[in-house]
Formats: C-alpha cells, sequence, structure tokens
C-alpha cells in the first residue's frame, strides 16, 4: 500500500467501514476540500452549507451520508457518520514525521540506568535523564529533555523541542506537541513578612493514555500530591494546567485556557477556547464552558455555562459599558 | 560605517530620511529615551505628552516634527512621522544575534536530499530534515527543528529553539521568534461512540513575505487544506492559530490572542492583546478588534469592535455584576 | 541527612523553625496530603476546610497551628503560620533536576570570551554565545541558549529549553522555567502608507534576584530603553511582558496574563490568571487584579479590582447578554 501510487476506493472503503458506489479500482493519493480537491483525491460533506459546492468540485470521491447520495454523481463512501469516516481516512495518508524504529541518535545524550526498548527512536540532541523509562514503538523527536525517573509508555509520540521534567508519568499512544512543558512547577510560594518564600513542588504528573497534548502548552507538577490527566483528555495549544489540577477522562479543552491550582473538571467536559477556572474549583461531568468564560464556583449539575458580553461596534459597546457602571445603583433605585 | 566610533548625523539623516538642524559631523552611538540618552545618543519625540521632558534631557539629538524645531535648541533630525523615522534609525544601530554568513555547525544534523544555499548560517544543535530547502542569507538559530520538506526563503531569519514541523513553507525576510511552533495538528476529533477519533492534519501551513511571528506563539497547520498567513502580517508572543486559518496581508495581532479553527480574518486587521475569534467566522477587512474581545459572528463591515466590561473597585464591581444576573428580568418586566 | 533513610522530626523542627510536639527521632521521608500520606510522611493543614480529614489521615506527623494542637493526637510541628512552616519543609524534601555541579557538558557549544565560573553545571546542546557570563553556581539545563553578551548571576537555575536573547540580564537565584523566552523582540512597527516597518528591539531585559519565572512565558526586551522586572517578582507560566514593561519589586502575575508595551506595575501587587494590562499604563503599588480582568486606565489607588461577568447556565447568560446591549438605550429611556 504505497501512497505514490494511491489506496484504491475499495481498499479505503475497507478500512473506514463505508459502503462503497462507484469505481473500487479508482486510486487515491490524498484528502482535500472540495473546492482544491483534483480527481486523483477524496473529499467529505458533513455539513450541509457546503452542499453548494459539490456541483462543482472535481474531486476523485465522496465521503457523505446516504442525504447525499443522489445530490452527487461521482464515486461515493457512504456512512451515517461522514465526518467520522473522514476522521477514519485521514489516517490512511498520514506520513509520520520520524519513520526510523529502533534508532538511537549518536547525537543524543542518554543518561546512567535507563530503560530504552529496542523498537523506540531517539532524534539528535535528546536528553534522556537518568533512570528514564522508554517503552515499544516511542518517538522522540530532536532536542527533546526526558528528566530523571520519568516514563514515557508504548506508542508514545514525542514532537520535538518537547521538555518533560523529573517524575512525569506519560501513558501509551499518547501525542505531546512542541514547545509543550510537562512537570514545571506551580506558582506556589508562602509570605514570610515582605519575602516569597517558594514551595518546592514535590508531586508528579500522571498522564493517561491516547492524551493529546498541544503545541506550547504548560502543565505543573503537583505541590504535594500529584497533577493528573485521565485517558482520553485532548489538550490543545498554550493551555496552562496548574499544580494538583484533575482533568477527567474523555475531556476537550482548547487552547489558550486555563485551569488554576487543585481544580478539578470531570469526564467528558469541554472548554471552549479561552476560557479559564479559577483555583479549588470542582466542576462535574460533562460539562461545557463556552469561550473567554471564567468559573469561579463549583459546578455541580452538567450543562453549558457562560459569562461575559456579546461584541458590538465599539461605540455603540461603550455607552453599555458606561451604563454597566451604573447598573446596580439603577436597579435598586427603580425598585 | 562602524558602531563602536558612532554614526554621523549627515549619515543618519540620509539614511532615514530627514532633515538636519545642527551639527552634520557629530557622531551618535546609540537611540535612548529623553529621559536616559546620554550626549552620544538620539532620542525621539512622536507625542505631546513627552514634551515637558525636552528641557531636561541630555540627548545629542532628537528626531523631531516641525512643530518641536522652536521647543528644542539641541541638534534636530526634522520630517513629518517621526515615528516611522525612529523606526527606520533603529536598523541602524541593530547588531544581529548571528552574524557569520554561509557558515553549518558541526553540531548541526542535516538530513538527506536538502538544498542548503551557501550563503545560508545554520547554528549548533539544528536539525534540518529531508528534503527541506534553505534559501540565501537564512539564518538559523541553536536549537531549531525543520521538518521534512520544508522551506525556508531567501533572508528570513529564525531564533533559537522554535519548531517547524514538515511541509511548511516560511516566505522571505521573515523573522521567527525562540519558542514558536508552526505546524502542530489542531484539535482535531471525531467521537465514535465515547472515544475522539484523532483527524490526522494533512494539510500544510503557508506563510508570506515579511511576517514576523512572536515568541512561543502556536500555528497550526491544515485539516485538509492549508493554514495561511499572508505577506506582511505582525503576529505577537503566545498567539493561538488554529488549523486552517487564514490572515489577510498587513494584519497585525497582539499577544495571548487567538483565532479557531478555519475562521478567517481580512486584510489590514488588527486584534489587540487576548482577543479572539471563535471558529468558522469570516472577519472582513480593516477590522480593528479591542483588547480581550471575543467575535462569535462573522464581520461584514469594517469598524472597531469590542465586548466585555469596564474595570472597577471590586467592591463597586461585584454589585453591577449580580445585577447583570437579573438584567433580563428587570429589562423585560419593566416593559 | 539522607532522604533514603529519612529525615528526623527534631531535624525538620529545628530548621523549619517549629516547635515539636512529638517523637523527636521518627523519620520522616516526604511530604504528601493528608488524604494520601503515609506513615513516613508529614502533611499539613492550613485551612479548616481540611479538618475532617484529620481524623482519617496515617501522617506521620502534622504542621499545624496551635489551634490544631489537641484536635490531632500524633506528631505535630507547631507554628504561627502553617502554610509558611510547610513551605519551608519543602525544601529538605526537594532533590534537584540537575545535581553536578561544576561540569561543563562536551555536548555544549561554547562561544569566545565567555567567563564560566568553576562551580557552574551547563548541560549538553546549550549554546553560550560570544561575551557571555555564567557566575558560581548556576545551573543551565539542556538545550538553552544564551545569546551574546548575556549575564546569569550566582546561583541561578534555568531549566532546559529556555532561550535567552542577548543582553538579558538575570540575577541572583531565580529560577527560569522550560521554554521561557527572555529578549524577544516586542511587537513594534510603524506604518509607511501600507506597510509595516520594523522597529528594531535596541533595549535590554533586566531582571533582578530571586525572580522565578514561569514556563513557555515570553519576555520582550525593550525597544529604546529596557524592560525590567524587580527584586522577588513571581511570574507563572505563558504569561506575555511586552517590550519596556516595568514589574515592581514582590509582584506576583498567574497564567495567561498578559502587559503590553511600556506598561508599569508597582511593588507587591497581584495578577490573577488570563488577566491583562493594555499599553502605556501605570498601576500602583498594593493592586490586586482579579481574574480575566482588562485593565484600560492607570489605577492610582491600591485596593481589589475587577472586570467581567458572573458566569451563568448558557441559557440565562444568552438573556441577560441579549440585555446587554440594550442597556444604555433602557437606561437613558427610563430617566
Amino acid at each position: 500500500m504505497s501512497l505514490d501510487s494511491g489506496i484504491s476506493l475499495k481498499q479505503i472503503a475497507l478500512t473506514i467501514g463505508a459502503r462503497l458506489e462507484g469505481d473500487p479500482e479508482k486510486k487515491i493519493i490524498g484528502i482535500n476540500t472540495l473546492r482544491s480537491a483534483s480527481s486523483q483525491e477524496i473529499s467529505f460533506i458533513a455539513r450541509d452549507s457546503f452542499a453548494e459546492q459539490l456541483s462543482e468540485t472535481k474531486s476523485g470521491a465522496l465521503i457523505c451520508s446516504e442525504d447525499y447520495s443522489d445530490k452527487f454523481s461521482g464515486n461515493k463512501l457512504i456512512g451515517e457518520d461522514p465526518y467520522l469516516l473522514y476522521a477514519k481516512c485521514t489516517k490512511l495518508f498520514k506520513t509520520k514525521l520520524i519513520r526510523e524504529k529502533g534508532e538511537v541518535s549518536k547525537m543524543a545524550y542518554i543518561g546512567d540506568n535507563t530503560s530504552i526498548s529496542k523498537t523506540a527512536s531517539i532524534s539528535s540532541f535528546v536528553t534522556i535523564s537518568d533512570g528514564v523509562e522508554i517503552h515499544d514503538d516511542v518517538i522522540i523527536g530532536s532536542g527533546v529533555f526526558i528528566g530523571p525517573g520519568s516514563v514515557v509508555r508504548k506508542g508514545t509520540l514525542i514532537y520535538p523541542n518537547v521538555t518533560v521534567y523529573d517524575s512525569v508519568f506519560i501513558g501509551s499512544d499518547c501525542v505531546i506537541h512542541s514547545g509543550a512543558v510537562l512537570g514545571s512547577d506551580g506558582l506556589g510560594f508562602a509570605k514570610e513578612e515582605d519575602n516569597w518564600v517558594k514551595i518546592e513542588h514535590l508531586g508528579k504528573v500522571l498522564i493517561g493514555d491516547n492524551v493529546e497534548i498541544g503545541s506550547n502548552t504548560s502543565i505543573d507538577r503537583g505541590s504535594v500530591g500529584d497533577t493528573q490527566i485521565e485517558d482520553d483528555v485532548k489538550i490543545d495549544n498554550l493551555v496552562h494546567l496548574a499544580h494538583n489540577v484533575f482533568v477527567g477522562k474523555g475531556s476537550a479543552i482548547a487552547a489558550n485556557s486555563a485551569i488554576a491550582g487543585s481544580s478539578r473538571i470531570g469526564r467528558n467536559c469541554t472548554m471552549a477556547g479561552c476560557s479559564a477556572i479559577i483555583d479549588n474549583v470542582e466542576v462535574t461531568d460533562e460539562v461545557h464552558i463556552t469561550a473567554m468564560t471564567l468559573i469561579t464556583k463549583s459546578i455541580k449539575e452538567k450543562g453549558i455555562y457562560s459569562s461575559g458580553t456579546p461584541f458590538m461596534k465599539n461605540s455603540e459597546w461603550k455607552r453599555n459599558a458606561v451604563s454597566f457602571k451604573r447598573l446596580h445603583n439603577f436597579i435598586t433605585k427603580e425598585k
């Protein structure tokens, strides 16, 4: 199955679990949008808003639901959830960043008492500190630092220039993007008269299986006790998770969001971009927080939560914003 | 023209396009603020609020508009836009981080089938992956990773510890600051029952000419189709641009801002710090978004847009914030 | 004093300045939470909300105030400020990331005319540029870049993959976490017709003593004049400090916050997470800014300041948010 000569529609249908209408021998070399696809590429439609592009696309095949089966005359891969079929299809066309298995670069630094699987791949300028365990099929990109006693389990991919401090435990089949930092100290200080006394962070970071961590995301270690990310959590870029945070299984956190110290979010939650949770708060399962919302108290009931104001033209906004300053006085006066 | 002995005012005036009033042979060794400048340094005034400092400055020369020509008795470089003259003047006093041209460090890793210009400079601990093109006069700082098949065009400067994934195309005369990550995957997953299925990101990142990208900024690659940054775009630190984002020519995005998946902003837009745009939104040309504003819908008319509330003393704010919770009921009751 | 065999309570009491009630020879091997501590670990209680856990803890000793002396029957280390005692206690149990003193890795790159103390430790893949000074007991983690002419003073710890540009002056006993970037250019451009003209950044970054800087934080150099962080400032992860910012002694800035160009905050201020200050603003001493608050004007009076709205269920929020758009009209109509 070489990407150069393409993959047959028959093969794609079989792999992603779709029903094929069209030419089973047709070769596909990639995926593209309806607008840009060539006749050797496949496209997908998962929203009606793109339907008008169907008449003009040059796409060699379409992933779609039954609803579209008579709206598109070309080759079709049909299933109930075309977005899911598309997700599965992407895997067929992904070429890996680093391909060699079992290669440890001569330009890497390997400490004492490490355990590195023969099927792991370590790139140039990587530091593997004393006592580290690297399990089977792990791929570590160039410039990565893995601190003393940390563990990376089977099949995990760590992109270049990631920093993993000591005592960080990363599960299997995770993806850690470049610039992510796992295990830095939290902002923990006690006041002694006018001075800050640093609280040394003695806890660990525990990361489950199938976790994805975006680029330039920071996850602090626990101060006392651990920071914990359960299985199947998906974290975007530039996210801050403070010391002793807990993120429940299957939750997803979009970019530039932050969870402050010792707060916990449950399972299957979502935080949209630029949202935040203050410290020592507990959020139950299946809570969805909209973009740029600040959560300041525990949430015990599942649902969607929001804060902020709508955006407006600045001139109009200014008038309402000034009125907001008088809101309490106005409402109490009127009573 | 050596910086050690200084640059004459005559030479500076000629280079930046200003009219000189004063001593053409006076030597200048640097730029400083009105308050801190020595008699060998040059200052500028671009706002009236600094005018009171003119009587006390020791500055050896002043970049100013005609308005100040009789308010300052020393040497003057006069022009219509003193801020622009100052910008041009800074170039005379900038010494480069890395100066050697045409040097490839012996401590760099160079892959197969690369094309590296003889005038490019590659620092220590850099990884240039297979099939990469590095064009003339490119400078690559230490610890940088350039992924397979990526291209860096003429004169671009990449500071240390930047990560460039595969299939990222960077234009000419760009500046990429440390910690920036170009080409990471977006947060793209489809649900299959209770599990997230990863959408492999097959798109590219396309960056135009004269683009500046700030430190620790993350730009994701397209999922299907590309992420695109047009010419002359200026991006600050810690900015997130998600998969398939488009930023039009000449737009500027300040720190800690974010644009979510597939959203587009037009030409000559500005986003102030900590602002954000949700996914699948289209913002037209010449739109200016104020700090910490969230854009939740497409904007078809140019202008300034804002959201949020003014800041207040916390005690006062609390009363108004509580009133906000009753706002709808209050307004409808009063009708 | 070996961690393997533990530290006696007598020794701990002496070191942290607590009064011991209990067995002076009892050995302690670590610190843990009340819930998780073993009989060889010590715990602390600093908030009444944890008091109910006292009856069930297996902890080998408790750091507490006099109030708890008869509520817990085990070994106790008693003092007025148990949180401060705990902070001091953490130092006894911290093992360093990198321990060797006076070692310069053979896999580091050292430039010309550097001054590196014999007690400093330089890890693999570090670049020390020309003219850099590294003072006594400094520890530099792998992959760090230190630019030309920069200085790192006594006892400072720089974690892996930090980038320090040229002319950055770091005081003594600082901690810089991974991914931090010190000295990048600010977003400074002047418009010439339709083009941006870059303002080269000629200023320095000056960092005092006992400063901590979080992971993936960006601190820009001054454009003209310097960016300055005074002694004892504590900065969290993913914080942006723009060109020419000034942060006064003892202030603390939590994660994802930002201060825009040339703004100044005084001494002993705190900025909670995701807060921001726009450019050219001056904030006096002892100002506390709550989470996700935007400061748009100078603050001359100490106190707590806030902006934003409370969070609500999305359905309820939507009604109030829509009402906000009509607020000005409503209030003026009612007059």
